[in-house]
């Protein structure tokens, strides 16, 4: 057992309960006391002193491409097309599996360092390397695999007929999902509208409702794809989507950028889930309606998205991003407060994950996934408002202990299972040789 | 002297100069070589490897307020009334010189952790409490007092006489120009246009082309503020500056948010140079028209704003922020590429401080003003592209040494003339007074 003492505990529960000195015991997995509790009724408990500290759920990261981290600056100050087919098709296509673990065990890295114990991979490839990295880093992550059986000027071996589409993601959910301690779940994907056939659309909404999964899409990123999709398909991405009963509460809608007013009533109406990548809205896409989302009860997260497209792996700068676009974006210093933001990147993260009962906030029964932030540094304090600290003032390098699924992932900023010597030279290593492979000339 | 050797040597110069495996040697204040250094030519000489590590100029911060640094958290999520009047004015009429001086040695503590060798204060009260925190930090800084002859609500001891407004700058000006080994500079200042009239608009701008100095104004931080000059006095506020001949090189116009066509086109006319703060401008003011200034060759360096408008004195959030404000308002990821961004932050931001002649870049002859930024992080690798992982990778934390003037005020990370631990000490003690005493509740 962990015995967390007089910290201030930010719960994140539905009563937005706060123990300004609080303590958190932890058994095995799960949270099984929180408020005040007796060090003497816990003989051999490791106990953690938090005084000054605040203690609160892991941060919930609901997009990220665990493939993409070792191609950060690959993709700067260009436009769309040249990022998309001159960068990362390439970069993407010419990756080993050894490269892809190293990737997604040095995102693993970054996350740890930022505060998140559980994030959405957008959709990759190479699955089995991904869950090896997850599965020692220690995290908590629902995999994905990038699927395509149509599009544009892919690589040639990423266009898969339907079926073949359809069956390979079958077989992942049956190898990897609710494995590792339950810390590994898999998810249906569709990488973009470009890259689905109506069919593929409506078969992946059956498969997840068969298997009681999510669907992760990105949708609505450019003001292009909006105008393309109502050309050929004869309506815009989300209202396709309805048209086609694809809508609903396991669809999580990555970006959604360029959205009606129709459309945000159809997520509304049908429970739609959107991940809001702050960081990605504004080096790449353009900013979304989240305000209105929110103000229409519509359950909005927040993701980093990949390395070449943020460039950060942060969710505390996301944090603070997700707060200043809108504010600024609407010359309203009140709209999207601090408590909203942490909600989105906890409880909100946890529900767009479908993941709710386990994670998400610190709760009796629930899972202990949790994170200790130290504010004791020139760049937070004083702590006259610590909710709000955590949002405006904060960095990541803040966060002193993380916890998932009842084991530490980080004690005093070093990496419990990672060797982070070895994985910054594999890093460097890996790096240069898919550039090199890629061909990519910046 | 100092010898750095085999570091990516970012010069900032004119020529764009970039030394991929370059040395640095520093001769008491001032760079005396940069390129290919023989250190057998400089036995005795100060050896600092920086292999894998970018060396280039500090960053000029030119908008902070010392004084508020421990009012940080004070005053997020309200409307600009309520932040004015009862919270930042009830704070900083509260202040003992003893607080100013805890709060400006805590300001500039964060400020050399993010790589700030050179700022400008805004105009605040306690102008020799500020000098000393200055003086021991190692920083170089450009002090500048709160300077009012009118204005509605303020504390009553904060509206002087014009003549007295006048008469104690230059008394400041006096006692601080060009003191501490030349790291002290003084210029004169307008709050607001809201606190001055415009016999101390007209009388500031002769005092300050007479002494060779700067004027340092908040300009068009508010729509209202534009209706509101419009109304009272004729013409916007930049408009209006210019037919009082206030308008010229010496002006540096903070903000500068809501602007006509016309005042862009005075302000590219008359050599006025911008401060941009990007992260104030999203969380409270709106989103100015900084690729257009560019455009126009308008000199916009960058600032942080205090601590409690950002809330993060953090040059490196601000570039990042700088970057991604104009690239998302204007959705076009090829807007404000990451080198402009390094320019603003250093060799513009020189400009605008008046003191391009000594600082923002690493040249022969200029005193030795820079940063040693270690990316040897889970956040920052892999290096295809150290300039674009400056700025949109690379949090504050990766600078790991700092040098102003020659001298040393950060190594590994630890601040070389500050007590640490003492200082988080008095943050913590002052901070809780001053709000007690101001009684401020939030």
């Amino acid at each position: 057992m962990k015995l967390i003492k007089n910290g201030y505990v930010l719960t994140m529960n539905a009563d937005k309960e706060i123990f300004e000195h609080g303590d958190v015991l932890v058994d095995g997995s799960v949270l099984k006391e929180i408020g005040q509790i007796n060090e003497a009724d816990y003989p051999g408990a490791e106990v953690i002193d938090a005084e000054g500290k605040i203690v609160m759920p892991g941060l919930v990261n609901t997009h990220v491409h665990l493939n993409q981290q070792l191609g950060r600056g690959i993709a700067d100050d260009v436009d769309l097309l040249t990022w998309l087919r001159e960068r990362i098709w390439p970069y993407e296509s010419n990756m080993t599996e050894e490269d892809v673990y190293v990737s997604a065990l040095a995102c693993c890295a970054e996350l740890i360092r930022s505060g998140v114990t559980t994030f959405a991979e957008a959709g990759g490839h190479g699955i089995d390397a991904m869950a090896k990295a997850i599965t020692e880093s220690g995290l908590r992550g629902i995999l994905s695999r990038s699927t395509m059986d149509s599009g544009e000027g892919l690589p040639a071996s990423w266009v898969e007929p339907t079926d073949v589409c359809l069956q390979k993601q079958v077989d992942h959910y049956h190898k990897w999902n609710n494995t590792v301690d339950g810390r590994i779940r898999y998810w249906f994907n569709i990488r973009t509208i470009f890259n689905a056939t109506d069919e593929l659309l409506v078969e992946t909404k059956k498969l997840a409702d068969q298997f009681n999964a999510g669907i992760h899409m990105h949708i609505a990123e450019i003001e292009d794809e909006v105008q393309l999709v109502k050309d050929t398909r004869g309506a815009t991405t989300a209202e396709h989507l309805g048209n086609l009963g694809v809508l609903g509460k396991n669809l999580l809608s990555v970006h959604t950028v360029y959205m009606s007013e129709l459309e945000l009533n159809l997520y509304q109406e049908h429970g739609v889930k959107v991940s809001h990548n702050p960081g990605a809205a504004m080096k790449v896409l353009g900013f979304p309606k989240i305000p209105e989302m929110l103000e229409k009860g519509i359950c909005v997260a927040i993701g980093t998205d990949g390395a070449p497209a943020n460039n950060r792996m942060d969710m505390f700068q996301e944090m603070h991003l997700t707060s200043l676009i809108h504010k600024g974006r609407l010359a309203d210093p009140q709209v999207v407060p601090a408590y909203q933001v942490l909600e989105m990147a906890t409880r909100n993260g946890a529900q767009a994950l479908l993941w709710e009962d386990e994670i998400g906030s610190l709760e009796v029964g629930k899972k202990a996934d949790l994170i200790i932030v130290n504010p004791d540094d020139f760049g937070s304090l004083p702590l006259h408002n610590p909710v709000g600290n955590l949002v405006y003032s904060m960095s990541s390098s803040r966060v002193e202990s993380s916890m998932c699924n009842g084991q530490w992932v980080m004690k005093g900023r070093k990496l419990v299972h990672i060797d982070e010597n070895v994985l910054i030279e594999q890093m460097k290593k890996h790096g240069r040789e898919i550039i090199e492979r890629a061909g990519i000339v910046l």
